[in-house]
């Protein structure tokens, strides 16, 4: 049981769903912010960003976060959940470029701290190809996932143990994005 | 030098204010966030939420957000600056209500880990009176300045020395908000 009432039903309502009905204050410009990092147009495909935060959602070993977008991930990649469960275990030798290697790298130091990205994963990601956007980004994704992390663990929130409930949130995510997902009902 | 090139002079847009100019994208939800959190109106007074960020802040060793949530925090508290830095070196013995002390106890939890909330923790804060809104966003402003102080220092951002640079920023904020701070120029 979440350390708080929602308002809502738990199991039609898990992980951040609960929280974010709660508080249609913050949830706003929480959606909006994932809806930049993470689905608008960009030199980084769909696909990889998600997994960037699902690799460091894994990192904080928050479930529902890293099974909700190791799912998003898989539905926007050629490989989908092998290449997802490849990168999670080792990104130093899954099949991806080696700028998002690049990338993955600087998303684990800020996933630790901010203050151990240094000059020389900056320059190893930028020598691979990444631009000043893609640089930034995968800092503030990575950043953005020490938050949501944070908030859907923090409050007790539930982790369903069905892969199915992550599947068919992807496809909602997929096809309508973060921001509409909050007047969605119901919806994980 | 910041990691990456944010097209404004960093000695006049320094710490967060460089990255929002770079990327007014996610700035806005970004800004929109803080105001919800830190400024909107609530239970809790402004200073008390800006004193859990500046709280945090220093717990991430974040000098440019813990400099800047302190000022921001002084500027509205009755016991200014002086109850800011015993609240930081020992929220224990600080001369603050208990319900703010049990709430600091659940950002010093959060801080580390979501999963370090227990439920001990949120009966403490419950007892002392806390409500489930109040339980809320002490949750959400912990895991926001997991982000914001990973942002920070993660692009290697610059933090003043000068203290006058951060009470100049917390009449600013007092008194026009974050959301306003984004198309002001120049501030810290």
């Amino acid at each position: 049981m979440a350390h708080i009432d929602f308002g809502v039903d738990e199991s039609l309502f898990p992980g951040i769903s609960g929280p974010m009905r709660f508080r249609p204050e913050t949830a706003g410009p929480l959606n909006q912010l994932a809806e930049a990092l993470l689905r608008a147009p960009h030199s980084l495909p769909q696909g990889e960003r998600e997994l960037i935060a699902a690799y460091v959602s894994g990192l904080n070993e928050c479930k529902f976060c890293c099974d909700s977008h190791s799912a998003f991930a898989a539905a926007q990649l050629d490989d989908g959940m092998a290449l997802v469960k490849e990168v999670r275990k080792d990104p130093y030798s899954a099949p991806i470029s080696d700028k998002l290697r690049a990338l993955l790298k600087i998303a684990a130091a800020v996933q630790e701290s901010g203050r151990k990205v240094t000059t020389l994963l900056v320059d190893e990601a930028r020598a691979e190809g990444a631009t000043d956007v893609e640089i930034h980004d995968t800092v503030l994704i990575a950043a953005a996932f020490a938050m949501f992390n944070r908030y859907v663990d923090g409050l007790g929130t539930l982790a369903p143990e069905d892969p199915a409930v992550y599947k068919e949130s992807a496809q909602r995510i997929v096809e309508h994005g973060y921001v509409a997902t909050l007047t969605d009902s119901p919806t994980p």
